[in-house]
């Protein structure tokens, strides 16, 4: 397979990144998506209850499986806005419809930035046109700038890959993890292939990717109020595939590695990161408990200091773990940073091993491994330390 | 009511600091709680399943309802120990019983430190006659000084009421809150009053206040190995006092306002603390609704870094409580920094608002309420920010 070719396209969408002036920066703040005709689509979006309009809109046309187009504005995340905040939504969709000269339940709107202040929409209704004269193939990037905030790159990635001696292709964008500042919320993903794919099938299969990966990663613990990930199928390749065949897992696994891919992005450019760690959970009585936990450690204030200090406080962890609520034998457990063991059996190993866990804690990335040797639940969360560059990020004030 | 006398001395108990010489700072590092006789006696422990070995000791002697005397230690906590942790928790407990003339199952054993060291028992025992020795009903703030960790100052506040004409005492003392570099553990609070109490109903007392006060403060969110608050009744007063009485509500009153008063020390003694706030939430189904939504809100990094900032970032506070996956109608919710309006019912208050809420969030301590109008559920949690001292005091190498 070749990866992350220079330019990224995928038969049968074209994109576009314009200025609508949403951003007082006057940077790239809308993007635009457009399929050449209604394309098979799946999403997810956020489990906080404060959602935002946008979130509202696509909710309300995800479910007949059809999108034409989709326009992402960021700079105004359009949350907290109430009944305005819908209709401007909507408007936003309507215009993008009759641009485009589709169904407004064709289009789905998404938004990123600041929450509670009302969204210029005659800004986005000004610069469609110019968006819409950019469409082209070749303009993935484009698009991938247009949806950033505070990230300090794009996250794009592709896969090529071939059935039956044909070639598809499998690509996303992405933007930022968790709430950023100024009031800054979302995280964005946008994935398309140029595979026909059955809707249940391709529904079900993104909803377990996401799982292990949009949902498997944490800088900050905090779920914003726009969160949406697309998964977009528009047949041009020609391929269809089928659950349950090996031309589906090779489909399974490109979408795999597109979203694993952006997931770690977001996380290594997560506020003030220095370091990206993978908490891996073995031997929980289930799957839900080793995720819990994993979720436990990897949102602990205390971890996360001591990952920016490169501090092997294996006593952080193993209580992180503790006070999860999940059940297990405190006398079995092991923890690992990579392959320097810090606990066996509860107890923890000569204080050597430290000084070896504390190089190891120099990479940019390693792994916080506990085996609470108890079943056969597994789970890895990705995660960020917190250091004065999140304190930074984070405690500026505003205005 | 007279407040925080000079000297702290409740009737029926005698109180010392010793150095045993845990601490490598030989500074005071064992107290020593002793009751003219076995008095009655309860006690919460924590809820981490990692439980420290005197936790662990401390669980199988209270069930008994009666203790003749205390011994802390600080410097270890004689957590991740395993077996041989436990043998040294109940050595030491037996060592003291010996010293004093009474049962081993009539004393509880508390420890404070580092987690996964082994406890030189030996120094305690040494240390024991001296301490023993130096016995004062006076000697409170010497005791309380010994629990200490990394706590700035130490944590003490008595109350004296009079009951029938005759005056009692209620006082405690209490240190840190939240896990404490390096490797440093544990809330440990000690309540005393010479009250005599029906123990059924003391249990009940203390559990609900406990609830209330030390139950309701977060610094990091994480919860303790060794977390454990005790509270003792001598009798000495002479003053029987019965639930349900005005004498009963006297002695609730004093108990609630001692605990709480070392519960709002903790947090403004919390690691790197700048400020205090209250996230008061109203109008939630239910109490345990409420707490969880103060919680999710008090335990946010991002709303705990915009304290620090002194940023008015409602749109935090409001999609924290929006993630915790309680339900509420977002669309009535209020929020108020002290007095000032941020939101009214779901939408923000005009931008001027901010500069109001930025000047409150100057001061030492101040409330955030939000109102979901949506019930009676009501909670009150207290917590502290995240700012660079935080990060300070949690990131850096141990060795």
């Amino acid at each position: 397979m070749k990866k992350n070719p220079p330019l990224i396209q995928i038969p049968g969408f074209q994109f576009s990144g314009a200025v609508a002036g949403i951003k007082q920066t006057k940077k790239p703040d809308l993007a635009l998506i457009v399929a050449d005709r209604p394309v098979k689509a799946v999403a997810t979006f956020t489990t906080n209850l404060l959602k935002a309009a946008p979130v509202l809109q696509g909710q309300s046309v995800i479910g007949k499986g059809k999108l034409r187009a989709i326009v992402v504005n960021s700079g105004n995340a359009n949350a907290a806005t109430g009944p305005k905040g819908l209709k401007n939504a909507l408007t936003t969709a309507a215009a993008a419809a009759k641009q485009l000269g589709c169904s407004k339940s064709e289009v789905l709107v998404s938004s990123t930035g600041k929450i509670g202040v009302q969204l210029d929409v005659a800004k986005i209704i000004r610069a469609l046109p110019a968006a819409t004269k950019a469409l082209a193939p070749g303009n993935f990037s484009a698009a991938a700038h247009a949806i950033m905030t505070t990230d300090a790159f794009p996250k794009m990635h592709a896969v090529r890959g071939k059935i039956g001696g044909k070639t598809f292709t499998l690509a996303g964008f992405a933007k930022g993890a968790g709430m950023i500042e100024p009031h800054m919320a979302t995280m964005l993903a946008y994935i398309f292939t140029d595979l026909d794919l059955p809707i249940a099938a391709m529904k079900k299969a993104f909803g377990k990717v996401v799982e292990a990966t949009f949902n498997s990663i944490s800088v900050d613990g905090d779920t914003s109020t726009n969160d949406t990930a697309v998964l977009l199928a528009s047949g041009a390749s020609g391929i269809s595939v089928k659950p349950g065949t090996a031309s589906w897992r090779a489909f399974e696994g490109a979408l795999q590695e597109v979203c694993s891919k952006l997931a770690w992005m977001m996380v290594q450019d997560g506020e003030g990161a220095t370091v990206v760690v993978e908490v891996h959970v073995k031997g929980a009585k289930n799957a839900d408990s080793a995720k819990h936990i994993a979720y436990c450690i990897a949102r602990s204030p205390l971890v996360k200091t001591s990952f920016f200090g490169k501090d092997p406080n294996w006593g952080r962890v193993f209580a992180a773990a503790g006070y999860s609520g999940e059940t297990f034998d405190t006398s079995r457990v092991d923890i690992f940073y990579d392959s320097v063991a810090l606990v066996l059996n509860g107890l923890p190993t000569p204080v050597s091993q430290e000084a070896k866990a504390h190089k190891v804690m120099k990479n940019q990335s390693f792994r916080v491994l506990i085996d609470l040797k108890g079943g056969k639940g597994e789970s890895k969360v990705w995660t960020s330390d917190l250091g004065y560059p999140y304190v930074k990020i984070n405690a500026e004030y505003r205005t």
